[in-house]
């Protein structure tokens, strides 16, 4: 029971067996024990992204998706106006929820092979002063595409409007350096670069938009300033807190650290991405995206309608060797995903190769 | 590491240590063997409840909170009124969501040591023909009070009204039998008579209210449409699940199974509950509730004054024994709780009291 597949998702991904160790014990939610555990969360999550001295950590029950919500509910009042920078699915599922919450919004859009283009947002928070707020996807994942965070960033703190920033797919291993950078809000999960397991979204945010938002969100759930003064007030969550996947994060955050930080996972995911990149052009595999806007977080690959490969036929073979590779999320190409993050390492994407090789060897001859 | 403190709490509580172990894989959340996982859990959360026929099981990442707030944004419309009866602080929170959400809301409202009376509930359908639904705690965990499911469920239906239940703190111990009881919607949690781990929250709701509600909540995070419209097309979650907290849940609900059920486990709560009160009022404590209206669930007992023992003191002098009590949540007494439910049988609540007795020996001698 303890061996399942590899993963190469975006996830829930692949996590280290102490990670997976640490949910073995019971906690309970108010014990000075767990409150301990939860003030240690806090911390390291901020000092991953070097926001100790600037931003305060609210983590929060649910997926991303959540963490996501809670923040427009909760940061972009009534009469605030949201920009949404838009190159991939989860750029347009903010400006959904934005939308269904009644708020102002408004998209900038790209194709999705194409990074955001700060002087476009330059010129369109010229062009509206109503617009308060802006987001960005730092890495889309719906593609793997990077987007430059430090130049949006800036022309965004220009023009004098905040800032928030879903680095889910990227928080952990892509840099990201608070004390420098100016970002409002960064918003995550603990299961993708931090390799925890799913079931915690978290933000960081400066402590003067979170003492604005009294009040702002129409959910008693995801309200940010409400679960940020509930930490404050006696370092517990306001509602029951998933308490063994709070322990693995804190174990995998340990592990983050003793690993070197975010600057090693991230070289680790560069060979991870580096070693997959070179062994699925030798196999035929063209990559969706051009390789100087490509992230090494997740890599999405062409699957040429004329080699009479069916996605699902490849995900069996592959499955079968004990690997799982992750569906596309593009409409106008056929393609699948491959996740370089996760408890792996060049290794194990040499195994992954030499197990689509195999595949394909059945595949093709059938 | 994989031993903690037995947990005397209302949740997250002591969980079998297959429970656990159960975690101890990773799963990748749109792979096939996941998507029968997910079936799984949905099929025996159906069956806890003989709900097999009439309701559909929609699972939601979050706390309990979260899926009482999705239930009453998605099926209480904008033009819809709620009226919730109240005698505790979890009917109290369902007013504070559905007036945040700006949905329109009443409360019918009892002291904390008295039960919700059916033909209180009638009189005041009968006053407000605006009222299309009605919410009721099932045991109210602020005290362990014990509401009159069936004949309020039968005042509701007689009046042509919707029910929805908070189940939070009685689902798969108390009796609930859907086939019989009029109930719209069932909520509850993984983390309390289940004994999985926390993280997780459903709904059984019946579809023609689902069918009803598409497009009612504002939110799209807490949107039990949309998120059962997901599992019907294609077996899995709209947003990435907690896979680990899933594969507990299962491996709980066939512990439960194996015990025989719901009354299996109502009776070893209740052996529980016996044993505990018997030793408590032994050793001087006073239960806050009559016993005619206490559910064996989760006990409230007075702190005298007289005695000079301090909350902070007794929980102290227990846990360095091993054993986690909680807090109380009433205002105008002062109390405190012991959680009946868990993997604990009788003699765990026998090795309790002896650690209360040698407690108090030590603090009452202090
Ligand atoms: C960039 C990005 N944003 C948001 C999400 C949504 O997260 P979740 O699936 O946990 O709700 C994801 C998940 O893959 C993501 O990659
Ligand atoms: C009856 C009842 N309703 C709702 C809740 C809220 O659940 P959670 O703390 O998981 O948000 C609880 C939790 O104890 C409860 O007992």
């Amino acid at each position: 029971m303890t061996d399942g597949p590899i993963l190469l998702t975006p996830g829930p991904l692949t996590t280290a067996i102490e990670t997976r160790r640490a949910m073995l014990r019971d906690w309970g939610s108010r014990d000075p024990a767990f409150i301990a555990l939860t003030a240690e969360l806090r911390d390291r999550l901020l000092r991953v992204a070097k926001g100790e001295g600037t931003h305060a950590a609210v983590p929060l029950q649910g997926s991303g998706t959540f963490i996501v919500e809670a923040a427009i509910a909760t940061l972009v009042a009534p009469g605030d106006k949201l920009l949404v920078l838009v190159n991939g699915a989860y750029g347009e599922r903010m400006v959904t929820i934005a939308r269904r919450l009644g708020r102002a919004v408004e998209a900038l859009r790209w194709a999705e092979d194409r990074s955001v283009e700060p002087a476009r947002v330059a010129a369109a928070l010229r062009a509206d002063p109503a617009i308060t707020h802006v987001a960005l996807v730092h890495c889309e994942t719906t593609t793997g595409i990077l987007n430059p965070l430090e130049a949006v960033a800036a022309a965004v703190a220009e023009a004098g409007r905040a800032l928030l920033l879903d680095a889910m797919s990227s928080f952990g291993a892509l840099p990201l350096d608070l004390s420098a950078t100016p970002v409002t809000a960064v918003l995550a999960s603990s299961n993708k670069c931090l390799e925890g397991v799913p079931g915690l979204g978290f933000a960081l945010v400066e402590p003067a938009a979170l003492e604005r938002a009294r009040g702002a969100s129409p959910s008693l759930s995801l309200d940010l300033h409400a679960q940020w003064r509930g930490f404050e007030a006696d370092g517990q969550w306001r509602f029951t807190p998933p308490v063994q996947v709070v322990a693995a994060l804190v174990e995998a955050l340990r592990l983050l650290e003793a690993e070197g930080g975010p600057e090693a996972r991230h070289a680790r995911y560069r060979d991870n991405f580096d070693t997959l990149l070179a062994g699925m052009q030798r196999l035929g595999f063209a990559l969706f995206l051009d390789e100087r806007v490509q992230a090494p977080i997740i890599a999405t690959f062409h699957l040429p309608p004329a080699r009479g490969l069916a996605f699902r036929a490849l995900y069996d073979a592959l499955a079968a060797r004990g690997f799982l590779i992750y569906p596309g999320k593009l409409t106008q190409a056929e393609t699948f995903r491959i996740g370089c993050i996760g408890a792996l390492d060049r290794r194990d994407f040499a195994r992954l190769l030499e197990a689509v090789e195999g595949s394909l060897r059945v595949l093709e001859a059938a």
